[in-house]
């Protein structure tokens, strides 16, 4: 399946074409923002869900988006070239535009799910804590610190996950300086535990709100559980009746060890994975 | 003056060229690496100062650089097509390439010193200090908190200039949860206490190693002052013989306030900008 690009106000396009200039603000600084979502069924899940995170990082970076109806039918272009039956990753880019001044930069990437990601859902991800750096909740009195923006700046994400990998595992746990798990370089934490479905508090850490495990806690009373958000550590997360790690485009994989310490599986996983249609 | 770009293996093309694919992670991921140079007399000053730092934030980053010679012809191509008696703000851009493998996307920009700048070598600049959220020393631990490394992803750091322009002020400081003054979002900290030039450790901090605060160190002998390096807190600026953030291409500019305190004018801005060459 090959990539398929949109770009607004030109339409679909080869996907190899640049579309960015040098002076393009996005790639200069990382200034801009953007979204993943899954595609099934030749649609975009939760795309509301996501251009409203999407506004919301806008107004963070006091970026001028594109309107709603330019987003929508950015994402519209992208799909129809995409064959329906094939799920797909989705990502929609919002740029500065150049550093001279000029319009944002926009446009919609449609491609293959990683056979790496497929493979997760199915076996679980094995996981290391690494520290942030930062204090639990210092983010959030700082608005010039980005906390809660999904903006384009992603070198730590990156490399986090390339030191994940060297050692071993396949993702990373970012844990505060004092000591609470917060969230992954690309995915939200999630786990169950007296039967109370929990997640990490956006509002006051600054992570990034977790579009899946949104919904997936929303869905919490269909699964027999409660919902709940709040700070954990991580030697709380080794007791717990199941964790995961929630995003677009991998759904929900389970942490089937944690720091070397196996976790799981719990009886949970399939059934959640159906509830968000992962499976 | 027009802008000049030059791209690897291209050469020079009109500045307006798109050169990014959209796949391209230094677009999606802010995943790369870039310099800035001050262009004086047809050349980048201090290329080779440049190029190592981007030699080290490449390796922090994993990123597979061009050449060393590749990355020298790529500058002089965009000098060549700049006047020689024009001063330049010369960036030098890698990202990691596109998404699904390939080699990096180097290209060179040359342009115009924004008018701004030029007159806050004269006048000084407003600056307050905001936290950034890290304690001073948390980062050189974690590798891949990229400390150090001059990366594309400066989101934060626009962040935080946009913060400044809405207090009324030219610039931030950054200062670490524990209260130490760390380096502006462009810029490096240097100040002068007791026949004392200092600026704050890089290697301890994390903070970007500044080269030209370097240089201007280096030079400490001929300016009849001591060079050190430590941490500082901001009300010990305060009472400072003359605080400066030093950059590439505003080059050595004044603090005048901070926080709304005046500070200085120091005697010493005229004789150190003459030997870096700002004026």
């Amino acid at each position: 399946m090959a990539r398929v690009l949109a770009v607004l106000g030109v339409g679909v396009v080869p996907a190899d074409t640049p579309v960015l200039r040098a002076d393009d603000l996005g790639v200069l600084r990382g200034d801009g923002v953007f979204e993943t979502m899954h595609v099934r069924n030749g649609e975009p899940w939760l795309l509301n869900e996501h251009l409203d995170r999407m506004a919301r990082s806008a107004a963070l970076l006091a970026l001028p988006l594109p309107s709603r109806a330019e987003l929508v039918e950015l994402a519209g272009q992208a799909c129809a070239a995409w064959p329906a039956e094939t799920e797909g990753a989705l990502r929609l880019v919002c740029t500065r535009g150049p550093e001279d001044g000029g319009p944002v930069t926009a446009f919609a990437t449609l491609a293959p799910i990683a056979p790496a990601s497929i493979a997760a859902r199915l076996d679980g991800v094995a996981v290391a804590t690494a520290t942030l750096g930062v204090p639990a909740e210092a983010r959030t009195e700082a608005p010039w610190l980005l906390g809660g923006a999904k903006t384009l700046s992603y070198a730590v994400n990156m490399a986090s996950l390339r030191w994940a990998a060297q050692q071993g595992v396949g993702d990373v746990l970012w844990v505060s300086v004092d000591g609470y798990a917060l969230e992954a370089p690309t995915a939200t934490l999630v786990w169950l535990a007296d039967g109370v479905l929990s997640t990490v508090p956006a509002a006051t850490t600054g992570i990034l709100a977790g579009t899946t495990a949104a919904y997936l806690l929303s869905q919490a009373e269909e699964l027999g559980m409660r919902a709940a958000e709040r700070l954990v550590r991580p030697a709380e997360l080794h007791t717990a009746d199941g964790v995961w790690l929630a995003s677009s485009v991998r759904g929900l994989t389970e942490v089937r060890s944690l720091d070397g310490v196996p976790l799981g599986p719990s009886p949970e996983t399939t059934r959640m994975q159906k509830l968000l249609g992962y499976v």
